[in-house]
């Protein structure tokens, strides 16, 4: 399908997401990783410099990408002749200046894939995650139109709600619609970043809160599952979504236990099971180099998923489920899993960068 | 008011629970620790003997304790003879034998407080928790003359419902009736006993199971919050918990995420945390030696409670309550906290056994 | 070189070990895997059902495999008829039956390599680690005609002194004697087996003991260094070696902190390192299928090796040291570490395997 | 022996080992707690307010102490005004503005205990582990004279070495000579203050690295080993000490892991265990507050000491060794444990500030 691979780069490049970014795009059939960009003290030096004593992955980059020249994030000219596509794991407190970074990139005419939240509720922004709303793509022709970009900007949504939207979203495609949604979710240290979560805080211990966290699970998923109006995305309604948010002492992959409510017509045990294990979408009826080939694995055992056990399932990118079962005070509970790093963040943008590909918005 | 100390022994002295009572009963200023009880294979040898090798808490154990022969627990004979009263942490796969076995105790005329689930949901034994039910002790009475028992049974519920049930509780006390409960419980290694929970299952990991848990967690609480009848308890109407519980690598301390709906009358924030603040019960005015000075502790730290942080609070009795918030999908969520195998366990029992002793029923 | 694929088996397939090496032959280029085998009560199953509740690995097993049928250690009939060389990684806690067991494969024609302790010091039997002794294989002919066996057993060292004695051997080929070593290890949980430690032993925790192990890092690699006699090893002399052996909460990965004193010749850190960096071997020049491409690889940061971030160097089966720099009692001190349950075990064993085809004797 | 309080402050009060000081302080019988200093950002608010969001320990610290003002490091008017003695637990990157500001509250009349490293080499002050080198106390007067100062400045050493240099001293005084020691340490994350080790950098793992810790290791105990002269301490010769110094997941406990070996005359293991056993020093005989009863505690089982399981002996100031062996390179192997922030940092702290009571240093 790709007859010459397309330059991309990577904003943020030496941070926990960054350095996932880096691995993944290493060897991708599609995308050749050309350009680095990161805050200023990184800038000048070449990658390998620039990570060294907070290099995170066990994987070994290729030399030719550490060698590579870190540029600096606001350095557009050079990310412009680099390079036609930016994956943005930028970390600014400052959303308005994150925004406007981002937005210099589509200015200049690339299209930027973002793991920020700045964008994630700007009206014509699509928030993306390609199971489940690729149509909301088509907000990109409104929001070159109206802003004169000849690049665009999508984002994806937290890694939080990673591990059960997707099985959500497969139900209610099946045609059973939700009505209620109660989630606790024990989340990884890696999606704290670094160096994130002090050992202090964490070992031999359960931190109940982490900042944010629990609005956004609450939030994103309304616009995610929401329908396109002419400009912006009008937020799913009659769905209520009730978050707790708690990080564990693990490594790598966010666990979600999910009781759910459904508003008229209630599925089966097995119903809800085949709806998951036959989910298929468009990434992969078009095939797309990171799109897992089953989306959504159900595991029979009693004690799955298991974040170090199922975390990696189809590279990271699958979300496995299990524990079906009724709920007392809901009509079903279940546990959902995925990696935050990989389907949660770079592996979920790499898809998003397919998606904008296949698609033509990136040529 | 205790004239001269009254000599308890424990079945299963040498398990985790076990080990547990004995640091809790060694200086304990009514009971006098003079029997214990393990398995065929630890009777007679020195308590010292039987638990090396298998030795869980950082307290060094008195040496005339570590000197005491264990028994076999089917000797009621002696511990007859050694004792009036019993803590029961006996784990044995067969529940019929595990009541049989603590039977043999009460026919024998001991008062047995048992941690064991065996008999949680016999008709005629309170399954108690000193600061919700203690009017449920008037079914010993019944229990005795029914089954010619000089002694009796009374058990203490499941650990996981520990740190939310006293301040659901304390609601309903303070006017404000539940109908919904969703509780997610994260809870610790030592729950599972020893050798219990394998390393390779649970270090970088969670296991969103553990076996007969929800169940316990979901039912329990309906009995404690029952009803006395005659010659039994009524469990509470009108109310429907539903459990996830989890395994997190922490050592000790059970924390628990908490939705919860009212059936009428909808406190303010400020209501519900007065009435956690403010409650005190039977334990509280009768000064226990075990009952903590405040049974319902609120943090107001937006991080907290955290087990590790938070799990010895009033030397492990007092459940630690946090981040009070509104749910999007029923009235209210919170986060509780209790240590497991003190409230939820050995200190739960003797706070049981001391009621025993101020009430009467053992002199 | 290989036309055919060799079928291969394992014994104690359903442990620790032997799920590595499930995991390890699933896609062998030489290897074929046609028969598992393990203890009575698996014996009978397929595989998925021998494994389910105790799968370790987080890597997929292939279908064809979890589909195998489990067959009993004892069956050698059928184990002569299903392939040709057996992995070894049978648990038996009496040493005379695990050789008596594995002698009885041998007797059938077939080629063993055991990671067993049964066999290290019997005099005929090889102890090997492919880069050092490879010449010890000729001890294969005097063993099967002194036995009258068909078949042969080559055993494979302990886990713990695989992340150090490739580095020492390695100064040792570049012409510096050593005379003394004083090595401290750090060894993983999954050394251990499952369920091997308790999670309540490990966590917050280190066990400065393990059972029989100083004991073999002391000894055994006097003689992997040992020199070939007509029928046996003539163990290493001159060279002391004394271990303390920790267990750490470190689920893979076993971290060696070596001190090393010189017979005469010392060399310059310069020279370490090259020695270290261009040591190749047999393995490399035979372009074995899971040798590593450089045996030991130096890191040049501060803290490296460290256990998550470096076990998995080239597939697990490089050797990564660090940190070499004076020693102020003898001359250098290093780091060395190694991936316990794929180069200190099954890939280690399937390295030998690979060996032994190599060289003629399985053929 | 004390008739009235002595009024003390903590300097780096809200750090991790300001935090053990207070807790340690609270109830102390000679000492009140009366001044708390640290940053100018900490400045003026409440103890409470200055810890908000990053409190340690689990113990409940009385509300007395959380009202505290906390002052600037800087103002020493005040502390003159509050104390007579404070604890120096001050983190500052600059050794010389270290050294200076202990200095002004010394010039000020104040006695100084010292955490900190910046004076360990400084010639007239001396590094005191009360049980070893009491007898170094006579330098104050020295130091006062040449510099002038009506208070005083001691230091305590770094907390890697507590756990094994007292048994080594306990042989020396029982007339057994050392003369070289390899020692590898396994060092608790608390050692490292606060937020100090990022948990990406530790779960799962060991970081066989601590910046600066070698070197302290292998130099301070020849100082504290020292002899007196008359302006100064001649460190110890004929004494080599080798360390490797490891970080690992552990709270609190440094492990030690010894071999070591004498000058002419070797003990049998009876006479070293005795020598340890019977060990009783100044602080012993003074009967200070936070002197161990036992000061080294020798544990027969094979598999101690552990961190969790040992670090709270005789309230974290006792030293608990084991595992004594010989070793095949030098003459015998023994590990060694002690709490890090406890004896290794505050608690050893005050044992230094009531030894400078007892001694008439402080009225």
């Amino acid at each position: 399908m790709i007859s010459h691979k397309i330059p991309v780069g990577i904003l943020g490049a030496t941070g926990m997401v960054g350095q996932r970014y880096v691995q993944l795009l290493a060897n991708h059939p599609w995308f050749t990783l050309t350009h680095l960009a990161a805050s200023a003290n990184s800038a000048g030096k070449p990658y390998r410099e620039a990570i060294a004593g907070r290099s995170h992955l066990a994987d070994n980059i290729p030399t030719a990408i550490l060698e590579l020249p870190v540029h600096a994030v606001e350095d557009i000219t050079n990310a412009a002749k680099n390079c036609r596509l930016v994956f943005s794991a930028i970390e600014l407190p400052n959303k308005t200046a994150l925004q406007e970074t981002e937005n210099t990139y589509a200015v200049a005419g690339l299209a930027v894939v973002s793991n920020a939240s700045a964008h994630r509720w700007t009206e014509d922004i699509p928030m993306l995650i390609p199971e489940i709303n690729a149509s909301h793509l088509n907000l990109i022709t409104a929001q070159q139109k109206q802003r004169g970009w000849s690049g665009c900007i999508i984002v994806k949504p937290n890694c939080s709600l990673q591990s059960y939207l997707t099985p959500l979203y497969a139900l209610e495609q099946a045609g059973y619609t939700l009505s209620d949604v109660v989630v606790t979710t024990l989340q990884a240290i890696s999606g704290a970043g670094y160096p994130g979560v002090a050992s202090l805080d964490i070992l031999d211990n359960v931190v109940p809160y982490i900042g944010g966290e629990e609005e956004k699970t609450e939030q994103e998923p309304l616009k995610i599952l929401g329908t396109m109006a002419e400009n912006k995305i009008l937020p799913r309604t009659g769905l209520t979504i009730s978050a707790h948010c708690n990080r564990v002492p693990v490594i790598d992959g966010h666990l979600a236990c999910v009781s759910i409510r459904f508003k008229d017509k209630k599925p089966t045990p097995d119903e809800i099971k085949n709806s998951w294990q036959l989910f298929r979408s468009l990434p992969q009826q078009l095939n797309l180099p990171s799109a897992p080939v089953q989306p959504i694995i159900y595991r029979t055992e009693d004690n799955r998923p298991q974040p170090r056990k199922d975390r990696d399932a189809d590279k990271g990118m699958a979300v496995t489920v299990g524990r079906l079962r009724p709920c007392p005070v809901f009509d079903y509970k279940f546990v959902g899993l995925s990696h935050n790093t990989i389907r949660g963040a770079a592996g979920g943008g790499i898809l998003n960068g397919e998606l904008l590909v296949a698609q033509g918005f990136v040529k």
